[in-house]
């Protein structure tokens, strides 16, 4: 069976049917009618790729530069939580696939594996640490130490979600951590006051608790005064927003619907991209997360302007699938997909795709 | 089961399996081929939302104030007729979920509930009643005046119904008002000549030969020359309405077309919100119903400039449900998914909503 | 049954059950691929409504003036061969129906009841003779000198058949036309060389055989000139050719792309009526065929421009379910969709249908 | 049963039900996630037909030139490998129906008939090659030597290979080309270092590892420089590529995104026609392949600019039919289809289908 499985989609189907109905729900799930979590994936189809011919692609390299390092593939992993629901070894399986891959993994902060455990497992790997500003910043200090010490490459503050959004599925399964894992960042940490066990039908609300609701822009500050990792804002979709976060010079904008979990009936995160680039593409790193299924979507989210694409369930459904060596799988498909859509547009490098390459579909219907 | 009821929809599918096919019916149903009933609600994915970040959200306050008057939610209740269908307490129960909620009921003039009883059990409610004029105006007066009398705040007066439209179910039903119900405002008003239980496979003969097909603007002074209360007229899909009703001084336009039920082919009442906006935003005060089934829906028509969303079949849904409480359940559902779309989006009040937050999905196509 | 029996669409799942498969398939289908055949029905969704308000309504009036003739409705019966397979009377009844109802018949020069016939079944009515130019033109002159004889009040050419379209549906089913039936008009008629019940799998080709492919716009001039009957080109499509109709002084134009029949691909009639009405809008009457289904369609074709809209397969459903009655029973339908239409759009005639009160749904999709 | 195969779709569908699936697989599946493979279908919908009447086309001629050659239709075959899987008479039968029919007949270089079989099967065929260019320029000069001798008229150079699509379908089949046959077109000679009858499962690697990734612009003029016969560029989308062509001086572009097979999200061919069309339409001949299943769609590419329309996948299903037989039967479908279409809008010659016949949809959108 496994030599079927040639796609992502075809993790995704596999996923489907061997993770228990819970944690699937918790993974799958997106915010409200979930418009926006189909939305993101389909939005991609609405660019066309308009391949060059009879250029020399004999010898690709699809590696590029980010925050000043080098990735073997312009696709990382996006933070995901509670990545030990869909394999027992989870984050440190994750990692590990990233770091033989050449490629960016991000921690979540609510993950099941700690910073130490992710640090050790993966020491070669381009380890990003995804950071909430919780209300005591105290909290947010030391995790934020703790992944400099443990030597974590740039920190992903996710600014859109001053609270955890509505996710139906979750509410109707009254998700729980299962008590064999827990939130292993704060475990043991008794000042933060957070049960790392703790979850429940109140997920949602024990989160909302400990999150700072009051952030502000003027915040990023104070983070910025407390750490020398470049800082990468994820969850912008507007130019307005990326204007004001070019402004306070952070490092690079992650622009994303969170996996359309947050708020149903934003534009898909490959719709928002364009006014983004076009706003600060010059000023800032610009990556993109949200419905990247297909090196085909690699290809149109790099010709759009972003530097980098980060996938999140793709990686579950992999490491659902077969811990490490799935989540490996699923990376090493995204890479040759991309790698065909290179040679086939005349593309030799990642810097050659550029940006006639990719048009809406609205190109075509003029008249 | 209750359980599991965790948005409107829910609510809806529960109705469809609990009412009795003549009564779903009549409310559930459209004019003609129904595209209109189907479109209104579709149409509000046609907008998105354009969420900003790291705004100070950590105190929300969801109230606005309408023709005057403070109201908790920015979401009330439009005026429906034959509630008690739904549930034995019917237009009772309803007004008081609204007068808990702390927002605004609109009575139907062809309710099972008289003016009188739904002010008695409301007695704090913001109630609002909805107006036909009748042929015979000394009906339309009377009922005019019992409302004053009653404590009502406003009266809403429908523009779009000159007759009932055709609605295929109703005929196919050959719906009648179950006979132990009765149009509670008409009981004992013989002059009317109205018939309180009639109703049958006529029914909508039987209104036409009520309402006044000769209503023309002038008959707005005629109604503002024998009330005090702000006149809300219901039922615009116009700009150039829209100008006539601010040049005739009333107080406010409920932009509507009566839930798809009048004439098929109408734009959603999503759509035709922002012609008239444009037109008279600045001189009355504009709200909207039609199709709203989340809190986002909610969110999007303020953006688009609506002071105020009504709600009409999901109220039917909760009624049915579980009457006064299933409709606190609705509003419920509605205020919370409200609040999360303003936290999420950068919005700590309902002012905060600005309308570059949401835009119609060609802004993403643009090439 | 009959009383469930609430709209066209009521009457065409009737037909779809009672009529042989070859005749059914005969009305039903379209050329090709068979999508102008959809496309014209759904075409009319692309149009949204603008309904007015406050303005009186109370007396009703359809009625209008075409050819300076007046009908009560504007809603006519197009030409359709071959009646006699949806119901023994065929055309009679059809006929009779129209009369009865005080709008237009066309008949079809391949009906199976004669112009004598339908003349002496229906003397009061207000009949127009459908007519295609053959190789021999003294065909076409005895059908011209019989139709005026028989007090027919227009000829009706079409323009968009100079062979007949490719039926995959006929020509899998090898149509004939049944045995019993012939085509009335050249019955008795020796001279013509048409065989009078011929048909069978060469339908296409036995028609092709009599038309006159090399028909140009100078045989317009000929035809004016044996005839005082005013001309109706139907199967115009293009402002192009409606200048040219306009330039040589026909009386009419019947946009129409023969109800999807003749070749897949074309616009939807109603697509084509507005190109059509800005170019000779003011100088010739502007008519329409092709998907109508509802007194909504009726409405926005007049409100596009159109003077009158004509029905085709709607009435061989009626037809099919009980003749003249059936045929009473589709118009009455229409009549009935489009007086509510009129008045819950804020029209008391036909003549205040404006055409602000129609526009294409991309009215509602600016930014 | 033959009898009710009366257009492409139904040959499509015999297809499906009689060949093996992996040969089925490998002609009909797409890349990745196929949505051009559909697109190129369905993308002929949004373009509109506008019909012309009363011109005269009693006399017909659907003949045309190209590359100075008469041909009878404008519908050739386009190259595509391994015809032996659909009829064991493979590319002879197919080269023989189109030499009967008076058309082009493109022979793939991956070909299970050799450049002389066909030739000597189709002796007054008009018989095009095409060309892939290896990295061992000898195999190619070979190739363009034995077409000259086998008096072939044209070389047409795949141009949007430069590796072989990624097929989920061949990968999971783990497609074989079948061991009794072989590319014959290298058979007996040893020098390229082909293995004529290896493919399996690595068919990609096998084609990846002898066609030359290297290929640049230049190497047209080297190409031009060992043959005389004209040069065909197929699988350019762009206009850019389309004037770098022009400008070398090839012969001719075929529009074509390779059946979807090489990268999926492209234009569909017929959206990427008009802008080569407007860019180099008037110094290069073009042509286009992709999609094209009825004479409709035959005549839209024509209007639209093409000179030239190429089949692929349909002359497969008539092989997998009946072979030369059943590709006579797609061809003259097409041809009769594109008759009807030429009558039924006033076209006598291909000639006279101008440029405003055809319009996209949005044509009709218009406020």
């Amino acid at each position: 069976m496994g030599e079927s499985l040639v796609c992502v989609k075809d993790f995704e189907r596999h996923a489907f049917s061997v993770l228990p109905r819970s944690a699937l729900d918790f993974y799958r799930s997106g915010a409200g009618a979930e418009t926006t979590l189909v939305h993101n994936r389909r939005a991609f189809s609405k660019f066309k790729i308009r391949p060059r011919c009879l250029r020399n692609v004999s010898r690709r390299d699809l590696s590029t530069t980010v925050l000043g390092q080098k990735v073997e593939i312009p696709v990382g992993i996006s933070p995901m939580s509670m990545q030990r629901m869909a394999h027992p070894e989870g984050e440190c399986a994750s990692v590990r696939a990233a770091q033989e891959m050449g490629t960016i993994y991000t921690l979540s902060s609510l993950a099941t594996a700690s910073i130490e455990e992710v640090a050790e497992t993966a020491p070669r790997g381009i380890n990003w640490f995804q950071l909430y500003i919780f209300k005591d910043r105290e909290v947010t200090k030391k995790l934020v130490a703790r992944a400099e010490n443990a030597g974590f490459k740039a920190l992903v503050l996710t600014v859109d979600a001053p609270i955890s959004g509505l996710r139906l599925a979750d509410i109707r399964n009254k998700f729980v951590l299962p008590p064999h894992l827990k939130f292993a960042n704060f475990s043991g940490d008794k000042s933060t006051g957070i049960n790392t066990t703790e979850s429940g039908s109140g997920l949602n609300s024990y989160v909302n608790r400990f999150y700072d609701q009051s952030l502000e822009w003027k915040d990023i500050r104070w983070l910025q005064g407390i750490t020398k990792l470049p800082i990468v804002l994820k969850g912008i979709l507007t130019a307005e927003d990326a204007v004001i976060a070019a402004d306070l010079g952070v490092a690079a904008i992650l622009v994303s619907n969170h996996g359309g979990r947050q708020i149903d009936g934003t534009p898909a995160s490959i719709e928002a991209l364009p006014e983004i680039v076009k706003a600060v593409g010059d000023r800032v790193e610009i990556y993109l997360d949200g419905g990247v299924t297909d090196g085909t979507d690699v290809y149109k989210a790099l010709a759009l302007g972003a530097k980098m694409v980060f996938v999140g369930r793709p990686v579950l459904w992999g490491l659902a699938h077969s811990g490490e060596d799935g989540v490996k799988k699923i990376l090493t498909i995204l890479k040759t997909e991309l790698d065909y859509a290179l040679a086939i547009t005349g593309c030799a490098t990642i810097k050659d795709i550029s940006k006639e390459m990719v048009v809406p579909e609205e190109y075509y219907n003029k008249l």
